[in-house]
């Protein structure tokens, strides 16, 4: 009997959307690989950025933590933990100063990262999508210029006009391990997550497109469960995949996975006054791409993805391919 | 052929001198705890004592880096990582944000440096002397009254006045744990450190003076190798002596450990600007004390006791006992 290769999923992404679909694979007995976007420029991760000129670790410390195997619970806790009472520190998560420290030791991010993944006990492999320090810049439909993920993630003036156009500054090439990631995948994971502020920053890289679109995995993409207030405002899950494939170049995607409950109204309040709107999963179709609607929500709390219903519906997807495999051939 | 129990030795002390005498010990096959002053109030320790309002966690840093077995290097490098390039992370410990983030998250001083020994693979354990918050009071010869260790630590003025008697403020008591340890101790090592501002204020702390003198352990206690600016200005090696004993309250040390190496002019010379002098060796017996004289100084670099010839010397009693052990007895 031959021994079947584990397959090797990768997960594109930033914040924390790649933190619930890491978790939501990590048991699977699959090899996993998590890219992450470096455009984040707030909080500690922003402070961190600035003062020490390092790439951003906030993002990259969600996913080091949803792929700890650490017998030491309390590693992953002290990991995320923030430093709220003081002055100096305050805001900062404790993760973030252990990437830097370790980036300022070893003298280079990756390494930093590696090293850290040893001290938490990770499977698989956190990959910055880049290794060049870039900012992200968005052109609004009136025509104004906004500079920095921060400043484009923050936006809550009522009525601000929508993104035209997003880039970052300056060019920056493909991280290669990266590159060879993508490649070698047999599985690509594209969100969920901020669709202009997490997920089209990896695309911006130059050589990504290209390798997505060279690489024989299987592209899958996740949209979201709720609207982004000055992002994605009025946003279907049509326009998360328009807007998606703007950015790829090309109709590369062969699964598109949209949520289709409702939460029911007492959940929506907190969302309301943030200008968050539900998306409505109006797509049955999507030309070549298979559309899976699924209740993929979370029982309670906030509107998210919910790691246990997105892990069968990718399991089925991954491990078997049975069920819709055969149906986009 | 009865298993010998593997003998039981405690530093106490606070400082660099804990790590060194640590470090010495570390690969002798004996139990080691370190038990740690917490009157540090300086620096990176003394600002994250006022913002957290947590125990000193520096020197408790520098014992575990003594004692950490960790395979990872790095992990050991990054405890005593700095953040010297941000505004405001400056002069802070990475070790020192670890233990804090730790105590915070187990709200228990003791619990964090446990978690944090299990971390590093320590060998050996590391015990606040008291769990209270405490602060060093100073009086001078001249009447003049210093509020805390980094103030009494720092005073650089030239003929300044002499430390006349020293106390912490409020009463502490002994942690449970290091009277404990005093009282199943074999062997008790007080020194070298700074003697007012490291050693003493473990004595000061109620409890171990009375745990010291009820202990069957041999106390064997090493003199500074030089004086220090401020505290122990003009000192030879009886001063060390009749100082600790003074504030010990009865003569019940065993050994005394002198270094008599002279080291040559050019290595003075950071000293002589920071106003400290080589101490005198000029004590060979010391009441029912056994007097070690001996080259115990590092051979290039700071003027430190060498951990190597420090080691052979306390090996010599601790594990044998035969060179020197009848003769006191």
């Amino acid at each position: 009997m031959k021994k079947e290769k584990m397959k090797k999923v990768v997960v594109i992404g930033g914040g924390t959307g790649v933190f619930v679909v890491l978790t939501a694979l990590k048991n699977f007995p699959v090899h996993l690989s998590a890219i992450i976007s470096m455009a984040d420029s707030g909080g500690s991760s922003g402070i961190l950025r600035e003062e020490f000129g390092i790439l951003p670790p906030g993002d990259v410390r969600r996913a080091l933590i949803a792929l700890s195997n650490s017998d030491n619970k309390l590693l992953a806790r002290l990991f995320n933990y923030r430093f709220n009472e003081s002055y100096f520190l305050d805001g900062h998560s404790f993760g973030n100063l252990f990437i830097t420290a370790l980036e300022r030791i070893t003298g280079d991010f990756q390494k930093a990262i590696r090293e850290a993944g040893k001290i938490l006990n990770i499977s698989g492999e956190v990959i910055p999508v880049t290794l060049d320090n870039i900012n992200l810049v968005a052109q609004l439909k009136n025509g104004q210029i906004i500079y920095g993920e921060s400043a484009i993630d923050r936006r809550k003036e009522k009525n601000s006009s929508k993104i035209q156009k997003i880039w970052i500054q300056p060019k920056a090439k493909i991280n290669p391990l990266a590159r060879q990631t993508i490649l070698a995948a047999d599985y690509i994971v594209i969100g969920p997550g901020d669709l202009y502020t997490s997920i089209i920053p990896n695309l911006l890289v130059s050589g990504v497109t290209t390798a997505l679109k060279k690489s024989r995995a299987k592209k899958i993409f996740i949209t979201n469960i709720m609207t982004k207030k000055g992002e994605t405002d009025d946003f279907k899950a049509s326009d998360f995949i328009i807007t998606l494939e703007k950015y790829l170049g090309k109709k590369i995607l062969d699964y598109v996975l949209i949520n289709n409950s409702r939460p029911d109204k007492k959940r929506f309040k907190k969302y309301k006054e943030e200008g968050a709107q539900f998306v409505e999963p109006n797509v049955d179709q999507w030309g070549r791409a298979l559309v899976i609607k699924k209740d993929l929500l979370r029982e309670r709390g906030l509107l998210r993805h919910d790691p246990k219903k997105l892990g069968t519906t990718l399991g089925e997807i991954i491990l078997a391919e049975k069920t819709y495999g055969k149906l986009i051939k």
